[in-house]
């Protein structure tokens, strides 16, 4: 066999890896991890979560029958060695590409893709309950979660340990990926327990289990041995897993195949007789790259970049909405010492490096819990502080009950900066913020707007911040028209838009058409107004609503374009049809936003083309509609 | 001092309170549990958890300098004790009355209500967020959250938790209430382990934990002793509790003043200088009350009864559609053996009580877990299995992103049985179904239904289960007109409504009115419109929306009145503009639903008048828009 020098051009499908021997998968594993770095350096996508699970998706596949068992990676961003493995080598070539592959498992995509995530924490309640559905259909057969540590401490990932334990039969096996940090690093009490069982001291834990898989497994012996070697001779508690009613394995390496694949063939055999079963695997993200080693969090999702020299520090491009929430947290938290900040684990993505740098004691990474984040700075308004809570669009879906409950039922004053509202490009329809303005806009007394550009964006944030009450500033991913930013902390008139294009009455229209705009789309209804001579309305707020302004424009014109770059259900288009019919004003309207499906992954401006709401299909729509 | 023979009526705050001697403090609780009683049997309300912590609440507001201190009660339907000893004593008269107090705390009610609550498993964020304030503000301030061992299973009470340890030095207090028993009987490896935890194998924790309390409290001494002959020697581990950074002291008796008063002033002391503290307390729902005691769930929530005979089994009203659905579940559960019931701790509430008993092998609670039961059902969806998720209305609203991300994404069929829709009466804002319209019909993929009358839930129930997607079926708490029953599963045509009246033209009205209706409030637009000889839809489908028809009434009505009984901001009525927006049609609408207010407590026929949705006021705002 020793002729083959790539193994991997070989595997179609898992029954090809399983085909091989064991002690030739340590060549695989690093062809495997060749081809991943040179797949995502061209293509750009996840990187360090993706070098450190080579090892793990080939022993899982090796072990395991997939597709008869099932394999679930929680949030998804590091299964692409599973994607290369189960048949997907070359589409990684179009990876996150506007019909090419998801960066993310997804079952209409693959049988292999027993479950679609992207959202963190999902995983071990979608296997108990496949394992659940296993034993009550009596059919043979693992379900496996893959969860990292950063994941392992979102509540959703308790409140399925706390069931699962209690079904002491079903044959779920929990793979804690511990790789000592999620996208930020991990924060909170079980993280601290996990460095804690890393370290040693509750090594009984292990050796226990040790035993335990010995006395099934005489492979695993040598394996045994050498650990015993590390052993702290401590007599240790249970650990909190066995706790939850798994029994539990582990640290581990999980880049040693020789080590995962006897321990994982002993607990597919426990967890059918046993019920569940938890195994601890250390693994590194970055794994055998050294730059992303070193920087995993430079390299966790980057975009395209030389392998051979690393990622650049790119050439000075527009400021992203992200930047700019970035610099206004930092200035208003110099101009009022009240501010406090708070992630759900987003620090990088939700720009706030430079103000826990400058002001690590009103920053707070509550690690992934958005419910938890969501009532803490409600606690934290009670008294007088006042917390900006930045959040993804899709996240603070996780955090709607307590958005409702805690915060704008009882009017607390409290900043949500919304990132990645609206079309999000390569990450697809997981992370796709098309619902935020429909699920927002019910709630009494929250205040929520919309910024059309970068100014617009740092003024609605110092307003939501002034306002003495609950308000959400939504703003996209990426960047926007790139206008320049004013210094001040100036604050703009709630409930207020504002024209931007009058119609030239010079050379009259056939038909006077006003577009009602609803962030950043305004600018391609802008060009389009260029071109047919329409009227053009930033209405910055969606709620409160101008009315006023509404009103004034729907009696001056023939047609109103509502236009937003979120769902058309229960938009903000819909927000303004309701104010029309109240004041019992008839006149013909056209909703243009997200229509009624999940969003596909790709380029940002190919996606809104593909929607009709580039500046073109704006105009086709119009012209088709009004004529 | 022996001559006062009611105590209870001198205190009108905590100050008075303060002023007793501490042993006669147990002559105040016996008059509070008998005031409790009393009151509750001649109001309705809840009862069992509040004669469960009347001696806590006193032992608080003994020890601690509220409003100073803060205080808050998760859940909150155990907080009357604190309410009666915070000057609400004669206010219980009016308790969950519209214009009367609330059932829970409430912040606009008093400055004791440190935090409003009602759903469960906030209070420890909460408490987190004002201990960090009362730090970073340099107060000195002590945060006590009183929480259920039911409550405690939630994710996000474990995500509070995750992050309190690690502020070691905020002065933070988490009771854990354990009566061993959530409204439905509490599930899950936590709550086994709290069992643990009382059966004494776990003593050494406890005892660690009396020793440093001794340190500092000479007065617990005696207390310590008596434990200690308890003790089962054995040197057990951590709790979970230490493992998150907590101090941990307990189980103690939370029915004894003499040993709580001292160990909550050791604590109030101890989380001033070493941070977060946690007790665990056992208490006994419905204490005193030998019926509450027998029973605690059925006199959980009464109506009034008269205490000296206990409630009484009713006579037979009308079906409520939670027995509606109860009755359905077991029919279909008959009928096709692949139905999986799941309930996030509301056995009761649902209506699943006899489902468990004659399907225990399909029947799931999960404990107060709402993210994990959406999540288990999609994994059990996965594998061909038909899973029903019976959930409030509100309660839906934390496990929205699963719903969107797990459930409709992936298209899997999933019945979610929606209790508690619409205006739900005493209970009051935080049980309003209100927004369930608005942020479900947002959705791709989702079947959304409302059902006017008892056997209409019924169909659309079976509609739901052999469609091949999500479906969701909305329903109000209690009973509806009291439609007969049909025995059959027969479904309805997917998004088709039906005309309930036509207009009579032997007599035709001046201008054609249609009424568009949703729901039960059908009913009351049927009213209207005999008097008023208008058209009667009912839409049944709030998506698919039967378009066809909304547009054949459009074309051939005068003027459509769009009502609902939830919020108007994105409700149903607003996709019916929608609807005619896009098909480019203008016709007068009047929109009647929930405006944009939080729903008041009260008896519901009371707040549909107050809301504009009583027959009568809907006359009158058709006249008033129609003429």
């Amino acid at each position: 066999m020793l002729k083959v020098t790539n193994l991997l051009e070989t595997i179609t499908s898992p029954a090809d890896l399983r085909a091989y021997e064991s002690n030739q998968l340590p060549q695989i594993a690093q062809e495997l991890r060749s081809f991943i770095l040179n797949s995502v350096s061209s293509t750009g996508g996840h990187l360090s979560s993706n070098l450190g699970t080579v090892e793990l998706a080939i022993a899982l596949h090796y072990v395991f029958d997939t597709p008869h068992d099932r394999m679930i990676w929680d949030v998804g961003h590091q299964s692409y060695a599973h994607k290369v493995l189960t048949g997907r080598r070359e589409g990684m070539s179009t990876l996150r590409q506007y019909g090419g592959i998801s960066g993310f498992p997804k079952r209409s995509e693959s049988e292999y893709d027993a479950f679609g995530t992207a959202h963190s924490s999902t995983s071990i309640s979608a296997a108990l309950g496949m394992a659940v559905a296993a034993k009550t259909k009596n059919e043979k057969r693992s379900v496996v979660a893959i969860i990292g540590d950063g994941a392992m401490s979102a509540g959703m990932a308790f409140e399925a340990m706390n069931n699962a334990g209690v079904n002491k039969k079903v044959p779920l096996i929990v793979i804690l990926n511990d790789n000592e940090m999620s996208i930020s690093p991990a924060v909170g009490a079980l993280n601290r327990y996990l460095v804690k069982l890393i370290s040693g001291s509750m090594y009984a834990a292990t050796k226990r289990g040790i035993d335990k898989v010995l006395s099934v497994a005489p492979p695993i012996r040598e394996f045994a041995k050498r650990l015993e070697g590390h052993a702290k001779g401590m007599v240790g508690p249970a650990t909190i897993f066995e706790e939850f009613g798994f029994d539990y394995y582990g640290p581990i390496d999980g880049h040693n195949l020789d080590v995962l694949i006897p321990t994982l063939e002993n607990i597919k055999h426990l967890a059918q007789t046993e019920g569940p079963q938890f195994l601890h695997i250390i693994t590194k993200k970055g794994k055998g790259y050294s730059r992303a080693e070193e920087d995993p969090i430079l390299y966790h999702g980057p975009g395209k970049f030389d392998a051979s020299i690393g990622i650049q520090a790119g050439k000075a491009s527009k400021k992203t909405f992200t930047q700019v929430f970035g610099e206004w947290l930092c200035d208003m938290g110099v101009a009022d010492e009240r501010l406090i900040a708070i992630t759900p684990a987003m620090r990088e993505g939700s720009g706030l490096n430079e103000f826990e740098a400058r002001f690590p004691d009103r920053y707070y990474d509550v690690g992934i819990a958005e419910q938890h984040a969501v009532t803490f700075a409600a606690g934290i308004a009670c008294e007088g502080l006042k917390p900006v809570v930045a959040i993804y669009s899709t996240f603070l879906q996780r955090g709607y009950d307590q958005l409702i409950h805690d915060v704008t039922l009882q009017n607390l004053p409290i900043v949500f900066a919304i990132d990645r509202a609206g079309i999000v490009g390569a990450d697809g329809a997981t992370h796709a913020g098309a619902f935020d303005i429909a699920f927002l806009r019910c709630l009494p007394n929250l205040v929520l707007m919309t910024p059309s550009n970068e100014q617009e964006c740092r003024a609605m944030l110092s307003t939501a911040f002034r306002y003495d009450g609950p308000a959400a500033v939504r703003y996209p991913r990426g960047s926007g028209v790139g206008t320049p930013l004013e210094s001040s902390l100036d604050t703009l008139p709630i409930g207020k838009g504002r024209i931007v294009r009058a119609i030239n009455n010079e050379a009259p229209p056939k038909k006077k058409i006003a577009f009602i705009c609803f962030g950043p789309i305004l600018y391609s209804a802008l060009a389009v107004a260029e071109e047919i001579n329409a009227t053009v309305v930033d209405m910055r707020f969606v709620k409160p609503l101008d009315e006023e302004l509404l009103l004034t424009i729907a009696r001056s014109h023939d047609g109103l374009v509502l236009i937003e770059d979120s769902a058309i259900q229960g938009g903000a288009g819909s927000a303004c049809l309701e104010v029309l019919s109240n004041k019992n004003i008839q006149i013909e309207t056209l909703q243009l936003g997200l229509p009624d499906e999940y969003v596909e992954h790709g380029d940002v401006n190919l996606l809104l083309d593909h929607y009709g709401l580039s500046a073109q299909k704006i105009q086709q729509s119009v012209v088709s509609r009004f004529g």
